[in-house]
């Protein structure tokens, strides 16, 4: 069985040493770069997890995989443009270092060569493979819609929310561990659990992310704090607030919606003190617990040898308990 | 036999049926727009029309082929943002009518949907055709990169013009007939020659266009003549003038497309006479033949009855003859 850091390391060899040397550099000079920049490449890492789990040899399914991790970083690249986002990971992004037509037109062939990578799995699971992988990136662009549509809307509800991180973020997570356990020939119910396995855990990671976002740690998260309340992100802690709210809460809460001009780090701290007051945030953990409840509960139920599953399970594990 | 009527008659019949209802709305609208604003749908008749020559029942052919019409819709969408078109086909583009963000993303998804229509092909074909189609979509995006570059440079020669019409028009023409050869079992070396025939009519179809864009009869044209002029466009016209211009007719090129402001009927009238002086529209016209007379060879090299050619060739020479 390979570990986390294992594939990690060969994921990382494998895409230093992909060729994208045709010219017009124009186009493949920015998909070098985006997929340089790194991340923890854990869609990748999910692929061969799910199929280590009944396959020893990995060697026909890292191509596939990476394709993976080339359409996730397409899907960054044009999320930037459409986000205005100056910067991702520390460093600027597409748009910011050439212009949007190159973030554009280069994210147009990045999302191709992905398919490029993923046709090369084996010619008996083409045509499912396939299946899974076209229905979660459509769902993963109708993600993107729900979550530019929530910043014009006032009224989205929780299960909204939900939702909309469900098929932004979680899918892709399902969908690589169900693409990695059907390249590896697993039979359909254990790829669907490791489907739905991969699904609750991109739902607690998500909220995970929001929650280090209001709460963390800056020294430790690598990034500022508060972010999502200073442009009033609908996150999950928002929107439960503003369902719990009465009252004063209420009214304070609402006034630092509108302000327009605002003390930073002021709106950070009382929105913060408005979320514990009303005890959203344990009502957060609460939800990201019983998505690794679930997680955990639809590994267990895949049906191979326990041992084998330690490496998933441990990513877990290292999960519930980042700070990062 | 289906005739070209035939095919575009069906074709706009499916698309007009085909089912874009899921939420989010604002992700599908676009997609339903800018398929429904038209074109002649030569490229999915051409998927058919290849396929016709080895194979009486199209039905399982259809939705592939519209996949290829949805892909091209898709490149047409990001093509108008780069190029900040307000106009496609006399209606406004998709990012005027909403805006950048919406074009960007709703092309994400057309080009997963194109995906999805093509991986319907037959499961014995799927490996092929995807081939042909990941191949001829990045070189589709190449062409667009050259294109783009070309606009900053003074350098471009006849060969690298000539390139990227192959890559970003050429090239899907051929592809189609190639998808549909494949996809109606002919043999490599038939699709590979309606490959051929795809590409020299492309060659010849756009070299066409930048001609009626310069020669063209406005009334039937149905679109101002002279753009391409306008804005300096470097096609065949203006590189190969450049190339032979001497003497005074160089300094008066050289100074219409130096001038920053001029009266537009004017440029446009004395750049035409200077095309007509060098010669430069009948090498034009030369080039164009050239590339028929390649289409019309490698129809002929393709070992199926002549009879059955028919609806290709008559095509071919409706497009020598066309004025629109």
């Amino acid at each position: 069985m390979y570990t986390f850091n294992e594939l990690q390391i060969q994921i990382e060899k494998r895409i230093d040493d992909l060729e994208f040397s045709t010219p017009p550099e124009g186009l493949f000079e920015p998909m070098k770069y985006i997929l340089s920049i790194g991340g923890k490449r854990l869609r990748p890492i999910l692929v061969l997890m799910a199929a280590n789990l009944f396959k020893n040899d990995l060697e026909k399914i890292y191509l596939p995989a990476i394709g993976i991790e080339v359409f996730h970083n397409f899907t960054l690249l044009h999320d930037d443009v459409m986000d205005n986002a100056p910067i991702r990971r520390n460093m600027a992004t597409v748009h910011e270092k050439w212009d949007s037509n190159v973030a554009i037109l280069s994210g147009d062939a990045m999302s191709i060569k992905a398919y490029q990578f993923i046709v090369s799995c084996e010619n008996q699971h083409l045509s499912t493979v396939l299946e899974v992988f076209n229905q979660t990136a459509l769902e993963v662009c109708e993600g993107q819609q729900f979550d530019m549509e929530f910043e014009d809307r006032t009224d989205v509800r929780v299960e909204e929310y939900l939702n909309m991180i469900r098929l932004k973020t979680a899918v892709l997570l399902g969908g690589s561990l169900k693409m990695g356990a059907i390249m590896a020939d697993a039979d359909a119910k254990d790829a669907d659990a490791l489907y739905q396995f991969g699904l609750n855990l991109g739902m607690a990671f998500q909220l995970q992310d929001d929650m280090l976002d209001t709460f963390g740690n800056e020294a430790v998260f690598g990034k500022k704090i508060g972010g999502d309340i200073l442009c009033n992100k609908k996150t999950f802690l928002l929107i439960k607030a503003q369902e719990l709210a009465k009252g004063d809460a209420k009214i304070e809460l609402e006034r630092w919606i509108g302000e327009g001009e605002f003390n930073p780090e002021e709106k950070i701290a009382s929105v913060r003190k408005i979320y514990e007051d009303l005890n959203v945030r344990d009502l957060a953990e609460l939800q990201i617990d019983r998505y690794f409840n679930l997680c955990q509960d639809y590994l267990a139920s895949v049906k191979v040898d326990e041992v084998k599953k330690e490496n998933l399970s441990l990513l877990v594990k290292r999960l519930i308990n980042r700070s990062v």
